[in-house]
């Protein structure tokens, strides 16, 4: 990736020295720009843009540049990458757009960009993208043009829509922040979101690598390198909608992934999951300030109302509002005296119009060891206040850097002064108190999934009975079908999953023989019916051998009257389970992000309100706890509603179990543990149900 | 009112000739900004401010002012008063702070201000607060200034804090909104926000009424005028946690709701809900468009990734996108030819730059019936398209009229260019594709709301058998106690609610004589244990005489082990219940909102979701099945889970019953029929214990 970010010469196919077209705006944007870097045209008649010679064939270039911007229409893409090739030319960036963004049709056409890329060795971006920029060496791809933009800046960018990824550049320089390296990758038809990603883990002059994504073509790898990395790494992912797939999909073929899956990776990962446009900005902004280590804040406000806003937001984020300690009120006391307001927390600093008391007491509150953040409200009038607002924001800066605690200030003014002092001072500002609020709150959970991702060791892998597996797969693949509910049972088993046992039958005559404790239920073996419920195949709380008997010979009579009839393979007789909260676990092998566990409650919890926890798997026991603390239904399984607490630690080891089957047994595509009676607590689990896809 | 914001004269009392006073400052604003009444101070010192004499006693002043502002130090504010009751001055604004806000100690002052008012017929607002504005007349109250603000601004503005307000009518003014009357109402100590809402809603001058509240002093009276209101009204309360409810104390001694009972009242009475300042704002904005009548949208974007984006935030309002009819693209194909981009819903404009095509296309789209709004996200170049941009907005706005659906532009253009062409054009911008979302969402919601409240028609009120209830009060006074659970059956029978019938006997003896259909469910009666269950005086599912005269000596038993031990009033026998789904219904006298009913699902609904739905009461049919349309858990009634579809009309019908109860029959503070089974259609609801508590 070097070089397409720290080339020493580029040639940008389909420049002409007409002003409209994009190709010469490109080499005016780096002439213009200070890129020092030799730069050249191809078009389709030799000439001249700001000094940079334009050529009519590739071959005629005077040197093999570094990088080649294609930016010619679709179906002249080939060709000039095939002259690439023959020139030399190892790396490219193809601007283009009209390829598998427009039609299926077009699929063609990209497998022959990959061939010939594949014939010279050639790493490409694109196509459909803007490519990359390095402000560091003034050198820019897009059409776009950012001038003036500061070297030095340590803020990386990866965008999968150079429309918003442009925007986010002119939003970061809007607010202070300078960006470092750039790129919009477009369709990732060779080189993608990985790709870019790991180049800048690795670069030394990022800190901070935002994302903007679509959708991901590699998500595991992705997900690999994140866990390890150090640099805050805040992602917006879009296309989350059903309703967005397909134009995503027109847009820059992205791959759509489940959003849920997403959110699961991330928290894993420590990845900063940004809601949307102002969420990206508003990350990048506090990330740059020490973390809030809990959730303990003071609100300082030069407004009672704001302060009200403020602490309205600090509670949708479960922050607490610190009890200022009697010193703290006493030595506050010293710096101002009030008749009016109380000193408490929020403080209401409206009657103050002298600047260094502000900075005397939000000293005060950041020495405190119960505050972790504070919120201040700074509504000023420009007129008379810019200049010592901007001092005080030094001071705001000093006082964070030395107790290293971050302070999210919101910036109440007119909007001329508003812009200006965001765009002329390095201290991040926010406009609202929830957006403040939102901020601080992405810090604390930055530092809280770090922590537990830090600090949660390696997995420790659960023994897999291969063997037996093996054999239950070689057994359907011979018979060309999905394991029995109890082959699939004794895949759990082999898992290390303990189910409850059951004898398998032929006939009603048969069961007659078996020696079990009732209750028991009796569950139809059927290749051909998965859902046994559907087809009338389960029958439960059966208390003796002549209702044993009457309940398989009901079933048979039952299936005679459906179409397709189903096969009957046997019966499943097992002893019926006793009480508890009835969960699931499941799991399955994610396109994009491999195999990946989820669980959670049955019921209304996971029908009406879709209350499931995902990870991608293998998981260690911390993560499949924090699943669970994740779920809205966590407080049932604690034993609200006055019953009794469930065996959590059971249910969190059947989990584990199940996404280390899953990351082992890769032939295993889908698993669902369904119900999982979770018994009180140290009375473990009871597994009465599972099904088993192989590949 | 009328005098508050069309005062012919003002006097400032607490001003003086220093520059950095406060009534200093009102003085001078008023002078600069051209107000055309009389204007005085009155201060410690005679002399002047910009022309305007100020004296040293109310007693000199030459006219009676219509209106004087005290802006004193709290304790010196009973002595004007007074001095301007002698004067025969019949408005006042108190903007002096150190009141109820800061300490209840200085209720004792509050009482002697409402006593001097009374005495004098005076008529005033505050304390703690910034007065009105009028900016028709150029008339302003705070001492924050508003200069240029254009006069005929039909947008009016309560707010209870004058920081909020400000930076409110500041950002109005950098939307292009111009405010007509404001008014900030502080501790709402006489004036209260119904009596300036009142005044509001008849005002000619007004079409918009926004407020920014705290809390509501007199919430039932607001909502009663609400209902009527056809001007649309935009509040944003915050205050909306336990953790802000003693700080707005502090802050401007707002009465703290329950946030779900606003919830309730706004959604009942169509009051537009802003949740933040940013909502504020964007409500302000859509609300002078046509409104969107249904959820079909069309989405025209400058950008794929914003078209993603905006797509993501339609799924999250419950947007559907409209497929273009085929009439439609070849249409648009006639406008303009693309290969690169499909044409579908949302369209990518992305290749145009022609801005008479943005005009057509849009026209097309507004055109369709299937389309109810547009979004349309509008990135630009300020240094070549800024007055192009100008142009197509004024455009938009044409088309907007002419079709009578709402266009909702995101523009995407550099900070300044933004800030300007927000100011300076009149057609409303938002600036993320999610702001432009929720403000279609608010308009839809509104339209929503408003056409049921406009349609629901009048209450019809249920009898209910006034003696009956008045007879078992008067028992129940006599013997300083709360009903028992027959007695509460019994109110609920009056109120016309069936309930299972039960048998009310003394003793186990007694209960052997009764002749009732078991199973059976007892109950013990006690006017010490309202919560039966908790001392273990509820048993079930009783099958004979035998179980049930051991269940009430085995209840006896266990009272003598409780203490204090339960008084025994008798044992109610009842019917067991069919099956059906568990639900409940509630309601109180709230303290600001009057009779509320309170409904939702029992179990995991209502202690681990809070599913609960509010109105204020009495309601009618249609309020009561939209209360269920509301819960989340509305679904399982629908006969989700392979269930029986529930009776919500019978449902409904008791809600409505209990509405009806709690309004006709203000002494009963509260009532909670807990278990309502609610069983399959047609086949009611059955009723097995309820609560009531009087006054």
């Amino acid at each position: 990736m070097e070089k397409f970010f720290y080339p020493r010469s580029m040639a940008v196919i389909g420049a002409s020295v007409k002003r409209t077209n994009l190709g010469h705006i490109i080499v005016l944007n780096n002439r213009r720009n200070g890129y020092e870097g030799n730069i050249y045209g191809v078009g389709s008649k030799e000439g001249d843009i700001a000094g940079a010679p334009v050529f009519d064939s590739v071959d005629k270039l005077p040197e093999v540049p570094d990088v080649a911007i294609i930016i010619s229409p679709a179906k002249t893409v080939p060709d000039f990458m095939e002259a690439c090739g023959k020139k030399g030319i190892k790396r490219i960036v193809i601007e283009s757009g009209g390829f598998s963004e427009y039609s299926k049709g077009e699929r063609t056409m990209e497998k022959k960009l990959l061939e010939i890329a594949d014939r010279y060795n050639i790493r490409f971006i694109g196509p459909n993208c803007v490519g990359t920029v390095n402000f560091d060496i003034k050198m820019m791809m897009p059409f776009g043009f950012f001038p003036g933009t500061p070297t030095g800046g340590r803020v990386a960018m990866i965008v999968q829509s150079g429309g918003v990824g442009s925007s986010y550049l002119r939003e970061l320089g809007d607010n202070a922040i300078i960006p470092g390296k750039f790129a919009a990758i477009g369709n990732k038809l060779q080189l993608d979101e990985v790709d870019v990603f790991e180049y800048l883990l690795k670069d030394e002059k990022t800190d901070i690598i935002t994302m903007y994504m679509e959708g991901f073509k590699r998500g595991r790898a992705f997900f690999d390198l994140a866990l390890k990395s150090d640099k805050p790494i805040i992602v917006q992912k879009s296309n989350r909608s059903a309703l967005t797939a397909s134009i995503a999909q027109s847009h820059t073929t992205a791959l759509s992934a489940d959003d849920t899956v997403v959110d699961g990776c991330f928290r894993q990962a420590a990845i900063i999951r940004a809601e949307d446009d102002i969420d990206f900005i508003s990350a990048a902004k506090i990330i740059r300030l020490p973390l809030m280590k809990s959730r303990r804040v003071a609100v300082l406000s030069r407004s009672g109302g704001h302060a009200v806003m403020t602490v309205d937001a600090c509670a949708k984020f479960g922050f607490s509002l610190v009890d200022f300690p009697p010193a703290f009120i006493e030595t506050i006391k010293t710096i101002y005296h009030t008749r009016i307001i109380a000193h408490q927390n929020p403080l209401d600093l409206g009657e103050i119009f002298d600047y260094t008391i502000f900075t005397k007491i939000l000293e005060e509150a950041l020495k405190l060891p119960e505050v972790d953040g504070v919120l201040f409200n700074h509504l000023y009038v420009s007129s008379y206040e810019a200049e010592m607002s901007r001092e005080f924001l030094s001071s705001v800066g000093r006082l964070v850097e030395q107790y290293q605690k971050p302070v999210a200030v919101t910036v109440i003014t007119d909007a001329p002064e508003l812009l200006n002092i965001s765009r002329t001072q390095r201290y991040p500002l926010f406009t609202t108190p929830l957006m403040a609020a939102k901020a601080l709150n992405m810090s604390a959970t930055y530092y809280e999934e770090k922590t537990a991702r830090d600090t949660r060791g390696g997995n420790i892998p659960y023994p897999i009975d291969l063997a037996a597996i093996s054999k239950i797969k070689s057994l359907c693949q011979a018979e060309k079908r999905n394991p029995l509910t109890d082959e699939a049972l004794q895949i759990a088993k082999a898992a290390g999953i303990r189910c409850v046992p059951g004898v398998t039958v032929k006939s009603a005559k048969e069961a007659g023989t078996v020696n079990i404790n009732f209750p028991v239920a009796v569950k139809l073996l059927s290749r051909a019916a998965s859902h046994k419920s559907d087809v009338g195949g389960v029958r439960l709380k059966i208390n003796n051998h002549k209702e044993l008997a009457q309940a398989i010979s009901g079933m048979k009579k039952t299936f005679k009257n459906i179409s397709p009839r189903p096969a009957i393979d046997g019966f499943l007789i097992q002893k019926m389970a006793d009480e508890g909260v009835e969960c699931f676990v499941g799991g399955r092998q994610d396109p994009v992000f491999g195999p990946i566990v989820i669980a959670g409650l049955g019921g209304v919890f996971l029908e009406i309100f879709k209350d499931t926890a995902i990870r991608l798997a293998p998981i260690t026991k911390s993560e499949a706890m924090d699943m669970l603390k994740n779920l809205k239904a966590y407080p049932v399984l604690q034993g609200a509603r006055g019953k009794m607490k469930a065996d959590i630690e059971a249910f969190a080891d059947v989990i584990c179990r199940v996404s280390q089957l899953l990351s082992t047994v890769t032939e295993v595509v889908e698993i669902d543990l369904n119900p999982v009676i979770v018994h009180e607590t140290d009375k473990g689990v009871s597994i009465v149900d599972c099904r088993v896809f192989f590949r």
